[in-house]
């Protein structure tokens, strides 16, 4: 696969607050670190934070124990060390040694990391850097797209495997076990997962619970696994067995308002409309009130990114998003019908992968 | 188990921000959310926000296709709902009423989040509340106690049963896998572990890698399995075979430092003079530069809370403290030992659990 190349990323994030007069952009470990500066982990109560510069090259504040770790799993040469009877802070503020007017902080920087900075920086203006990285995030090159199609790929095997060996009596929480395991010995890597039987399915979001697969039980699986941090997320809505005259009534009107969102997204069109195009299928079939959520949202190193295809969001689409597209019917207390695909924006929408969906009898 | 009780938990900050006048107490999903609410999930793009008011019952703002499932999964009766198409922001402002001078915020709200409750109440002073619930959170109950022995057993008996049958051969990553089963198949929820072998255990923090375990290896174990979220956090060294002369010292030093550390550990004590009573022994005994790292941490919902043994700590220790007692010496490019207890503070600190460490030949 191509490499991904981190230091373009930075490179183009030092174009951006030098653009907007940020003087120091503060980096800590989340999605965004992951990003630009190739490690995934969690910010710890020991503070490790990326440092972008206008005018100089990345640092990186690391505990000094573990500097040697960050060296091997981040792209950061240049590393200032604190120990465990320092304040992490104050190493910051003193490593610095130009005066600072304006700070960016990555958008899921702890409220008490701000705090603790405002503290070794009263002066400064506190500003939300975080929307510069995930800008670039929304629009995925070359190698980001072979990773995105090598995880749709296999979500999508590892959920039809799945609907082909479930068997009668097994629980949501084994079937998701299955599909998790299906997915991983084909990507290697972990994947989660969302099981629904029959009424269950009409509660988006709900937890897999000890409920059992019936004869022509409906079935829902929801599912993504990873390519190098890259998510899938795609829906399948089937039948155990016989399908009923109302579930396919229902599933070839969410089929139809999936199609139609599909035919609508492309560079230049207002994220919105692509969420009107699947809703007004489903409204003018009458089940307006049952597509109780959004058409979707973008997709890549996290679940949910933007863009979001909702009501209200106006920006246009644009070649590089990645959006899935999952109109839904949920009928409370009988079922529900969901529908996810993975759409690349290449000029005109695409799949990211397609596979035969209809596999009741 | 005896039952958790929230509604006491919930009244208790309900106590301190009156005594702190504070006008609404913010918490967003995280653990605070799940200790105070039970609910245990992650903060989405979709705001979800628990409110806590000097004098009205708890509140939760959730999005409207949420409801049902935050009414099943957490403690709140009372949810007022947003639609996908509306500013979340603006919905939390209009619920409230009374004039809102002060607004403490749970410690790992996201800042993006603050910066737009922010833009809701420009005149509100913003202050950091979670220091409120890490206080009760630092102070375990006979409930928490009960799940934090559960825990420790189970972890002890996966390393120990892990330790027992790995295999001349195994790389790091397979061993990791094997005391993560042990550890569920006890505890029946999910854990975590570090395994090195050799001189990868000489690096805090290391991943597991390839590397394979060969006769007379040293393997070095810090694991941890929940038990209804409760972590324990035990570590392990041991040697696969027959233990060298060099292995056998300095494994008495960090034995004697972790039972001088259990000694000194006790209500009223200042945290950091249990730090200096390990680091005494390992700086008398030649090794104090091969000790990079404080001597432990609290423990609980977190692997890492409050209160840290670490130098500057000056807090004392109060009864129903758990923290962890895990001296190490790390010569690089040979070997690590680290010996770790989790510990409670009870009148005198007393381990958790107990077991034979000793298995090599």
């Amino acid at each position: 696969m191509k490499a991904i190349n981190f230091e373009e990323r930075s490179k183009k994030i030092q174009d951006k607050i030098t653009e907007n007069e940020i003087d120091l952009f503060l980096i800590t470990p989340s999605i965004n670190f992951g990003y630009l500066f190739r490690g995934f982990f969690s910010l710890s109560e020991r503070l490790i934070c990326g440092m972008i510069f206008p005018n100089n090259h990345p640092q990186l504040i690391a505990p000094s124990f573990e500097k040697e770790r960050m060296q091997i799993e981040t792209t950061f040469d240049d590393v200032i060390t604190w120990q465990e009877d320092e304040n992490p802070y104050e190493v910051l503020r003193n490593s610095i040694e130009k005066k600072v007017n304006t700070i960016a902080l990555e958008s899921s920087t702890p409220f008490d990391v701000y705090v603790r900075l405002k503290k070794q920086f009263p002066e400064t203006k506190f500003v939300n850097g975080g929307k510069y990285v995930k800008e670039l995030r929304s629009i995925k090159n070359d190698a980001e797209m072979e990773r995105m199609r090598k995880a749709a790929e296999c979500t999508s095997k590892g959920i039809v495997n799945t609907l082909d060996i479930i068997k009668e009596g097994q629980s949501e929480i084994e079937a998701l076990k299955i599909v998790q395991g299906q997915m991983s010995s084909l990507s290697n890597e972990p994947g989660w997962a969302i099981v629904q039987f029959d009424e269950n399915s009409a509660i988006p979001h709900g937890h897999p619970s000890k409920k059992k697969l019936k004869k022509d039980s409906i079935v829902l699986i929801d599912a993504g696994t990873t390519c190098e941090h890259y998510f899938a997320d795609i829906t399948v809505t089937s039948v155990f067995g016989k399908a009923s005259k109302e579930f396919l009534e229902i599933y070839s009107i969410v089929e139809e308002a999936n199609q139609a969102a599909l035919d609508t997204s492309k560079e230049g069109i207002p994220a919105e409309n692509v969420d009107f195009a699947a809703r007004t299928v489903i409204e003018k079939a009458g089940y307006g009130k049952y597509f109780t959520h959004r058409l979707g949202h973008g997709l890549g190193l996290e679940v949910h990114e933007d863009p979001y295809i909702v009501k209200g969001n106006k920006n246009p689409l644009v070649n590089g998003n990645v959006h899935t597209d999952e109109p839904g019917i949920y009928i409370p207390n009988k079922f529900g019908v969901r529908i996810e695909d993975d759409v690349l924006i290449s000029n005109k929408g695409e799949r990211l992968v397609t596979f035969d969906r209809n596999l009741w009898e």
